[in-house]
């Protein structure tokens, strides 16, 4: 008998070998909805990655998929330039509505091409111009894009090997709880400024997630953001709060920062602000900071018009009340319990979680433990991805509009996976 | 009589100061078109700008768009990180079939992030990573992006000077015809190559744009691409061509660089690969360089689906044989047609033209003057922007699929345009 | 009666305003024997300063004058380069004799130019270039020199911001005791080093000095040198200790290091190592270090042959045996005696003090008294500095060869300067 | 019969690898007295280098050398940091009656170290400080010294490899008749500034050397340097000459930009200011450029005091009218004449010189030939050094003193160490 080797699929012959979720998942997916993946061979998977947090409202939203036909089939401006258009109107209009005056924060907006890295990158050029220092102070394990300005602040090793530049002009200072507590918060780094002779360039600015999503789910506490934002004010350093991953509600509240009280001086957003997955981000900032000549930032994307209108549709049917937040509070508490039972039928394996909102994380002593569960999952028909500098975190992004039969179903298949790897 | 101020739009008093082109272009646009675009007054614009390149098929093609709506009605995979999809998988072939094989191009295909600098960004760390050196040589006048990999190989003063830090690791050399001919090709680059003593730090790459869009319409001549592929070949330097505005059949073939026969050891593609004014960008390359590891580069928008789906559409549509090839370049010579005998009109002036496919402009003595030519126009109906670093050229860039009515429409209204800055 | 102001002196009319010992001791020196100086007005001032540490063997110590004189006299080379001479054999053989050999010490010679910072660009060039990496982990407060690569390493603000370049490849870790004892020595440097998130770039080496002599007299604890040590093995970075104030027997051993029973990868010296105040300065680096190409670092003033002449006189008078340790140790408690009972004097000017060896550092709760007795001792004819990144601190560096009777007049000339400024 | 190998000598086993004129040289030199030095098997040698132009005055020059056995006898102030002494103030006010005020030059005077790198260091301190901006222009095959910031500016290839991190803040520019004369002075540079798109960042300075010694005895014609004058007054830049090989005599001229006519901004001095070989540098600068604020930059031996006695005796003794001048243009002469026949008798080696005063240079076709010429020259008897970045040209500098009679010899034994590598 002649067995014939399956031919390599066009992925695995024209694509790069830079990608990787598709090694994990080894599957071509085809549709989706809600919480759920089909692939094109009928599997369904319950998705609890959400794009990254890309997918808060769900695949293909219907709410906003409504709203993004219409506005194709009337042929509203799809590619805009920072061009003024209704539907950028439209937003703005919502964005100020439903998220900025309830909250009473005074930002003005800025769209720095449609990605997150965008948006890092034009938060530190501001910060950079506005206090004429080349300094940024990030924190261990932050991860903020990958194009050069954003990669500096970023932790990961492996990363930012791949600049083939050295990465100048950040530091890195202690998250919260990175040194389990033993050091008081933020010594090292008070020290440091206040000291003439300490060797810190003095920075422009600070950036932070109040929870490190790709570092492995380390919450930051609302205090300690609490002591950064006032440490920021008196040592005359802008607070970045990167809420790309964070925002949108994935911790409760539509920004994540507002748990702690803090207002910071920029805030970048991109991810889930378009609602559908499309390619959006924003650079808020106080107006004071908004010394931007025209165009001395740019991006050919920055226009993304369809972004825009599926992103006025979830601020309007999610934001116009405080019920978004209520509900994944509540979602939360429900994906903590079963968190608290697995790690309690796994204390021999040191399983520990962490998370707020709907965002969570679980840890083994043994580091290779949470790749195996995610294998396992997507075997049992989860998808769940690790996170953290080893990849030793499993990590829960389901979208907010999960169901609670949905997270009860995905955090079973999770407990088994678990228990499967045993 | 008391007159009441009009309120402050949104636009004035939300969006931040570094918008641009809306404030040449005072106007709300809600629905476009082919190479139309309609305000909310009603007004309409035949576009010459076409999202400075990106919406080559003109705004909301009517193939790409049914193409589009079926996708999202069936509920495909809308946000796919770098996962498999049908839809990816559509493109991959498309593009191999209809760009990359006939062309006997060997690359490989990297998803970078769906932006233009976030390709140019990878393709950089890409060629730092391979040669082992940090140093990039790009030419004068040349744009590249806006983050600070891509920042730092861009001419702009202006722009440079948002980085905020000192932008290094890139040295400019004379693009084609810099020095008005009074310099052999290359003398420069090449002595300080050869010279062990010139104080160059080798560089790893190359970075060239055929054609300079915002640069003020510079093309590069064959030859000198073609001798230029030489030296990096023989300096062990790799070849960038960074074909966003150029390439997708702008200047007539899908690569801008096949007239001159070479073959870049790295492309980046972005603005019309989508087709449809959805972002997306590629970064494409010989095998041998593919180095990456999983990862290493990544972005939450490289799998933007949507633009995979009408990205494919559009290659399927124009690109399975060589009609828009001829058809692009046939109406490069009405338009040159018609900018000669602007020129001719106003000699007094110092008119002179330049281009190559349907990328053109127009450059006056008094540099003040493409300003004032792109308002005049704007209040006639025609959308076209100043390029060059001082601002001034005129510079055109219609869709591809303007008829020649809509070009001589356009070409019209320009000649009344110059006329009435007089 | 008419006044006539004096004339400014050529000091003030001609030399830079860069000039700043001259400004703290308004004196024009002439003559100096030993531990004391003479100014042309033939005003005597004891030395406790000794040329910032180069003058450990006292002002025109006689053996060395001798052998100096008759160098010159005889027509010995005055300048080698880096040729090979008489008297760079001379001290070479001294120096394996009297130092490297009885420590069983295996370093390689490099004779970088002839000062400090030259030494320290040396080593930080070589660790670089041995370990493939940019990146040199240095300390709060820690005083490299002046020159580009030396000044990224060192702490003080006003002299960095000299600097006019952003000042990057550099990251201060704390020095012993930066933060009062209240952190585990290099918690925050070793989970750095481990964490592949924490966004260090991997240093190639650590620059240390065992007592910060400009940064406050701080001293490092042998404990401390000895788990730094440890550190630099475990992870694979280079030590490099400066040793260019604290060698040459200030702290009673040749090398600062040798209490702590350390052996770093590369040392430098400089300051006291010719013995009579001549620019001359030594890189030392293990065998396998040594993989400079011939001239790859150079320095017109490498073979200052006058300053080996009386570089081997003082190793061959000071070092063939342990006296001088021994003695220098006697006086340091007899100093140590003296500030004790200063300290004791002033408890409510929170008057403290430390040191080892020959150097002593008196700190006062108020900032700005130690500037003021400073000057009270010129006043009475004692040379005294202030150190520390706020000047705060009283420096004593005397000769190791004052005697018991100049120690003590210097030092009850102190204790008289802190009263008259109480 | 049994051969003993002979031991190795202690610069084999203890000096570093990094020495080189040991190489090429190798004798242990004993004992210089003006054109000629003895080594220690009595040997001896004519000395064409002149410690890479720190001895224009001879070895041991006897008019320096007795005021310095004098000074030293007498127990003058040997390390003075940069406190006044009476040995400072002789030295500034014949700096000032000898050199700068019958020049009519303005400059303030500042001790940066003992060595022309710390000079260059300083210099381009000073000018980014004054300027605000980071970026030097500099020029092919410039040597300016080898810590970071001198090197950054230096052209070779194998130096700046030394570094261990990318060379930045530095463009090279083409030195005079670098291309050849194919290209008009200045074109290139002058376009790279007036246009707003260059992609050059602004340069602070220039930093020149007006004939460049290491780089191969290129010389600059006076035109040229006055059109670099002319084009750093009408473009904001400083201009930077480094004199450090240059000045002091070296072109006949006490400055070698005197010829010119020019009046730098900033001027570096070092090598020969000391006249006796002693380690010694000064950065001359516009008093309107003394911005440094006390103990900005700094040096533990920029007081040098010895040194400070041989260049005030050297002044006084050679700079007190014309006579060094001329007779330095008359020997150049005699140079001239004798490489002039060489270079006949040698056409069909493309034997090329060229030079100015006492510095020159000879080129053949065969690059490796100068190499062999130098080191059939020692064995001769003569000391003549390599420059260039492929160490392709016979570099000659003979001490300013030399006898006619010298100068023949060493020119007859360069004419027959030519003629024995045929």
């Amino acid at each position: 008998m002649t067995i014939t080797p399956p031919a390599l699929s066009v992925f695995e012959t024209l694509e790069s070998e830079v990608r990787s979720y598709c090694r994990g998942w080894p599957a071509v997916f085809d549709r989706a909805q809600g919480a759920r993946l089909t692939d094109e061979d009928g599997h369904s998977y319950l998705d609890f990655f959400a794009g990254a947090g890309s997918l808060n409202y769900g695949h293909n939203n219907p709410v906003l998929k409504r709203a993004l036909i219409d506005y194709i089939e009337r042929d509203g401006i799809t590619h805009g330039l920072d061009m003024a258009t209704t539907a950028k109107r439209t937003f703005l209009e919502s964005f100020q509505n439903n998220v900025l005056r309830p909250r009473d924060l005074p930002y003005k907006v800025m769209f720095p091409g449609p990605t997150g890295t965008n948006a890092v990158e034009a938060a530190l050029k501001l910060a950079r111009k506005v206090k004429g220092r080349e300094s940024i102070v990030s924190f261990t394990n932050a991860f903020h894009g990958m194009s050069l300005g954003s990669l500096a602040v970023t932790g990961n090793a492996f990363k930012r090997a791949g600049a083939g530049i050295p990465l100048v002009h950040g530091t890195p200072m202690p998250f919260d709880n990175y040194l389990d507590g033993r050091v008081p918060d933020f010594l090292w780094f008070e020290r440091l400024l206040e000291d003439q002779g300490s060797g810190l360039n003095k920075p422009a600015a600070v950036i932070v997630e109040t929870v490190q999503g790709e570092g492995g789910i380390n919450v930051a506490r609302p205090e300690w953001l609490r002591a950064l934002a006032d440490l920021c004010h008196r040592r005359d350093m802008l607070l970045i709060v990167d809420d790309i991953q964070m925002g949108c509600g994935r911790t409760g509240s539509f920004f994540s920062f507002e748990e702690a009280g803090i207002v910071p001086d920029i805030v970048t957003l991109s991810k889930s602000i378009s609602g559908y997955g499309l390619p959006m981000s924003l650079c808020l900032f106080n107006p004071e900071l908004d010394i931007w000549g025209p165009g001395e930032h740019n991006g050919t994307f920055r226009g993304n018009n369809p972004a825009f209108v599926t992103a006025a549709a979830a601020l309007d049917a999610y934001w116009a009340d405080g019920q978004m937040e209520k509900q994944t509070l509540a979602r939360g508490e429900q994906v903590e319990q079963a968190l608290l039972s697995i790690c309690d039928e796994h204390t021999a394996l040191g399983a520990r979680y962490r998370g707020r909102g709907l965002v969570w994380g679980v840890e083994f002593t043994d580091e290779a433990r949470a790749a195996a569960i995610c294998a396992r999952a997507f075997e049992l028909g989860l998808l769940v991805e690790t996170s953290g500098p080893r990849s030793e975190v499993v990590k829960l992004l389901p979208p907010l509009i999960a169901t609670p039969d949905e997270l009860d179903e995905g955090l079973r298949t999770l407990a088994r996976a678990v228990r499967d790897t045993v």
